[in-house]
Order: structure tokens, then sequence, then C-alpha cells
């Protein structure tokens, strides 16, 4: 099925452009970390494999249709980021323990229906056309189409966690689905408002982003019937590495090799998106430049070299920077939150994963 | 909050447009059966009562814009058909029994959500800009929030159905999710295409309507505790009534006053759907009538005549009626259905309004 996890390769990243992104955001963590999420997938690799199955398994349909756009999506490659975290975060935990158990692969599967089921709802509320280098089902299978297949493996989510039967599970992803929609909706209802406050900016990343981590985290210690203080860590755990990775994720809208990362920079921009680095740039921004800002992203007025301008600003005001340091912030509380699980080759990779979500970044 | 149930009022209907939606389909039906909806709503009036205050207090959220967008299409009305079928099965079946319980009206809004969020789904899919005489969610508030809030209901209908604790209800309604979705894509998939056969035309509609009216009664069943023949008859009572209810919006889609429906007549037709009456009347047709329709519906090529010329074929081919027919066979069956429960008011009711389904054609 080449259902490979895809990860970037220590070494090969390409020179940081415009400079802004720079190696010193995480000073100190050893260059093997860059590698924390390829060894983490190594050690669930087996796991991960049946989970690649049922995936596979579950997005069949009569409606041929389904399976084809559901493979463009859920098959074709990705991370596979939150299943993994899932995998690895039971196994973390003690599970499967010596009678077995398969419960962590099917759970992870949920999880990863739900991130794809948002995936295509989102490419068709933010009419993107292009993910990981690829063009999005949405302009391929046409909006409905991924409206309706987003739906359904919503849907199927739903029934694989009915099949495994538990309810605190049941409770926590779909308590998870519904923050996400609230989160991408206050998205839609902060755009273009220069005004937003930066509390409501990080209500929109834990929601539309984090949350599916936390839950993703979360239920590793479910499966495993572990206690609330290792529920509650892991829960953490997955909460701050879900707002880094979406904090740099934002950085990286304005900073980014588009061929690097398959995504257009200066999407954010030309959506007039409030995101971390337009807030910290239009916050220390001179009279004129804020003027720039309300032009661009308030009243959506831009002109072809707007975005260049953009970069320059964010570049002057250390935005990129500021907004990149701070996902160092969450990185570093998601490594502490792991302190109540003995040390093992599990916690250094989901430590590792926490500084990859930031240092993928370069 | 003004959520009273509105029905059609016997006697008040217009003329019957175009004369093809004859009042000779139910033969036999007494004009009682008019009011079958109402009076079943009368029936669990409170329950009902308590299910909109569940709705409404369920679709509340820090984020405004959700209860605001919700507001519009869930409690501005609407006939609450399937919340009003699951409440009448639970009584059916004996529930609440002495020691009380709210189960039932728990579940019924969890359908309401549901329905609700297909229908938001829906409106965005076809481009919707009128439902029930109303502009619709997505032509006021757009797209993306349509889509989005059709996400959180969706969920939250999943946390509710997680409150309540029933893995039996959760797979129900879980498995009815994912087959409405299948349904739509089928539906995606046969547009504009004239060599469907009528088998995947029922497949759509028992997909896209009939299989949530069928989930809505067995739970009602479930929730009463009552054993698997009763389950059975309540599901197939809920697919008939379904399959007719689908089968008369698809002929009122050629036939029916826009004023009283609050729809466009000619919506399926200017969007190429393949429905029961189209394929009838394309099956019926002369050789030129069969190029008038593969001209407008496989190429999508429509002048401003082309609707009334759809109409006269509809009714020189007996196409509608036809359509209509078949619907009062399913409403039959679902009356049959019934069997297996002893007489009462309860089962009356509903009786009537498998009737009311086909009735309200006229």
């Amino acid at each position: 099925m080449g259902l490979a996890v895809s990860v970037p390769i220590a070494g090969s990243a390409p020179p940081v452009p415009r400079g802004h992104a720079s190696a010193s955001v995480v000073p100190g963590v050893d260059e093997a970390v860059e590698d924390a999420l390829t060894a983490l997938a190594d050690l669930v690799r087996d796991d991960l494999a049946a989970c690649n199955r049922v995936i596979v398994q579950n997005m069949q349909s009569q409606v041929e249709l389904i399976p084809q756009l559901a493979a463009h999506l859920v098959a074709a490659g990705g991370k596979r980021l939150r299943p993994i975290l899932t995998l690895a975060c039971a196994r973390l935990c003690g599970y499967p323990g010596p009678e077995g158990g398969a419960r962590h692969v099917d759970l992870a599967a949920c999880v990863e229906f739900i991130h794809t089921a948002t995936l295509l709802h989102d490419d068709v509320v933010d009419e993107s056309r292009l993910r990981r280098g690829l063009a999005t089902a949405n302009a391929i299978f046409g909006n409905k189409a991924s409206v309706l297949v987003g739906d359904f493996l919503f849907s199927r989510s739903f029934q694989l966690m009915t099949s495994d039967g538990s309810l605190k599970v049941l409770r926590i992803l779909s308590s998870a689905a519904a923050t996400i929609a609230e989160g991408e909706v206050l998205q839609l209802v902060t755009q273009n408002d220069l005004s937003t406050r930066d509390e409501r900016y990080l209500d929109v990343i834990q929601g539309k982003t984090a949350a599916l981590f936390a839950a993703a985290c979360q239920i590793g210690a479910v499966v495993a019937g572990r206690g609330a203080a290792e529920e509650r860590a892991l829960a953490d755990f997955g909460l701050y590495i879900g707002t880094a990775f979406q904090l740099v994720d934002d950085a990286l809208d304005y900073a980014a090799d588009q061929a690097k990362l398959g995504k257009t920079v200066g999407d954010d921009f030309r959506e007039g998106k409030i995101t971390g680095p337009v807030l910290a740039a239009y916050k220390a921004g001179s009279e004129i430049d804020r003027a720039f800002w309300r032009r661009t992203i308030e009243q959506s007025e831009q002109t072809e070299e707007d975005l260049d301008h953009a970069l320059v600003l964010m570049e002057q005001t250390g935005a990129i920077d500021a907004t990149l340091a701070r996902a160092v912030g969450f990185a570093e509380r998601a490594k502490a939150a792991l302190a109540v699980f003995p040390d093992g080759s599990v916690k250094r990779c989901l430590s590792g994963v926490a500084d990859y979500t930031v240092r993928r970044a370069r």
C-alpha cells in the first residue's frame, strides 16, 4: 500500500528562507532529535502498519467515490503524527500488556479519521488548492464530494469507537470533535479582525489543532487503564505539542520554503487570517505598518507586492522569532508534562517529538 | 421559545398545481389522517417541549456564531418529524415506564441534531438559497460557517449519545450517519446520469433520507428495552415512511406550489438530479422526449422554457402519479410493519403519519 511514514530527513532541509526562522530557536537541542518522529514511528512500526490496514479497511464503501477520495488524503502519505501519538502513548502506559490487545490500533485509526475529515472540510472552507505539495481533494473531486466524504469518515470514526466500546474514549473524542468545530468557527469569526485578543487566537489554535492532539494522547492512557494522573499528563502533553505545532505552522506561513512544505507561503495573509505572527507584527509595528496591516488584513485590499512587504515587516518586528519562541515554550511544557512517567525509549522519543514540532521550522 | 410544531392545516391546502398530484393517490383514507402529525405531536407534547429545551441547551457555545446559525435552522420551525417519531416510538414501546426516565428526549434531540447537520451540509452542497420558505443558513451566514456548524452539531449529537451511555444507540446512529453520507455521495455520483438504475435511486433515497427515519424509530424500542422483533418492526416502519417521504419530496419538486412548500419548484431539474419522476418520465418517453431529457439533465443545457416542458412531460407520462403511487406502497408497508404492536392511540397516530407522508402531496 506504500503507506510509509514520511518525515523530514535530518540534514536535507533547504536553507532557511529570509533568515528569520533560525536554528537558534531551540538552543541546546541535540541534532538527533530531528529524527525523533522517525524514531517514534519505528518504535510503534508494527502497530502503525496495523493502523494503516484498519484505515484502509474502514474507508471502503460500495460507493466507489468514497474510497477514491479518501485514498487521496488518507492513504497518500502524511506524517500520521496523531495516530503515532496514540500508539506511542498507549505503549508508554504499558499497553498492550502480556495478554495482548489491539484497541490502541483501532483508536489511532479513529483519530486519523477525525483528522482527515477536518482536513477535507478545512480545505473546502479555506478554498485551498494545495496540501503537502499535492492538489487538495476539493481541487480534484470538488467541494461537494469533500464535504460529504468528510462526513462519512467522521461517522466511520464513531462507528469504530462504538465497536471498541469505551464510553470514556467516546466522550473524549466526541468532545474533541466539538471543540475542533468551535475552534474553526472562532477562526472564521476572527478573520480580518486585528482587534482579536491574543487569548482568542490561542483559543482558536488550541481548538482547531491542539484539542485532537490532546485527545489522541489521552486515549493512550485510557486504553491502558491508567489513572487520572497519567491521563491528565498525556492530555497536557498533547495539548502543548499541538499548540506548539500550530504556532510553528502559522509562523511557517510567513516563512517557509513552499516546495518543502507543499503549501503556498502567504495563504494566511491572503485570507486575512488572524495568526500569532500577524498579531505580533501589528502590535510591534509603527503607525505606517499598522495602516498596512489594516489595509491588507482588515480590508483585504492586497496588491502583488504586499506579501513581500508583509514578510519584511515580520522580520523587522521579530514577529516570526517571537512566535517560534512561544512554540518552544509550549514544547518545553509538553516535555515537563511527561515527568510522571519513568524514563525509557518511548518517553525519550515523545520528548523528541515535542522538539520536532518546533525544529521543523528550520 | 416559539418552538411550536408547524404542520399543514387540513383544508387550507392550495389547489393542486397542474393537476397531476391528485387526491386519488391515497384512496379511502379518511380526511382525519391529514392531522395525523398534529395528533402525534399532541400525544408527545410534553416530551417534545422537553426535547426542544435539550436542543436549545446543547447548541450553545461560547462561540456566538454557533447558536446564532443553529437557531436559524434548529429553533426556527420545521416539523420535528424525526424527533417526534423517536418520542412516539418510545411511547409505543412503553417508555418511560412507571419509574420515569427522559432518555428518549435526549436521543430525540440527537436525531434532530444529525438531521440539522446534514441539512446544513446539503444546502451547501446543493447551493440552495431557500428552505421552508426562509433563506438558507449558507445564504445568510456563508458556506464556511454552515459546514463548520454542521460539524459542531454532529459532534454535539455524539456527545449527547455518549452521555446517554447506550452503545447500541451509538451503533445505530453512527451507522445511520455513515449511511446518510454514502447516500449523499451516491446522489452526487448519479447526478446527470440518466442510465442510473432504479435500484440505485432507491439506494440514494434510502441512504440520504430513510436511514435516519429508521434509526429514529428503532431507538424508541431500544430505549424501552424491547426485543429484536419490536426493534426490527420500528426500523422497518421508519425505513418505509422515510422512503415514502423522499419519493413524495422528489415528486413535489416537479409539482408543488412553491409558496406552500417554501422551496423552489424545479430545483432537482436545474441541478440535473436523478430522481424517480425523471427516471419514470425518461423511461416512458418518446425518442424526442428522451433527447429533451438528455439535453437538459445529462448535458445541463437548459433554457427558460425547459422546466415548463419538463412538467408537461411529467404529466403526459404519468411520472408524478407513478412516483406517488410508489410512495403509497411504501406507506402501506410502513403501516403493516406496525402489526407486532397492539392497537392504541400511538399506533393509530403513527399509521396516520405514514399516510401523512403521502397526503402532503395534495
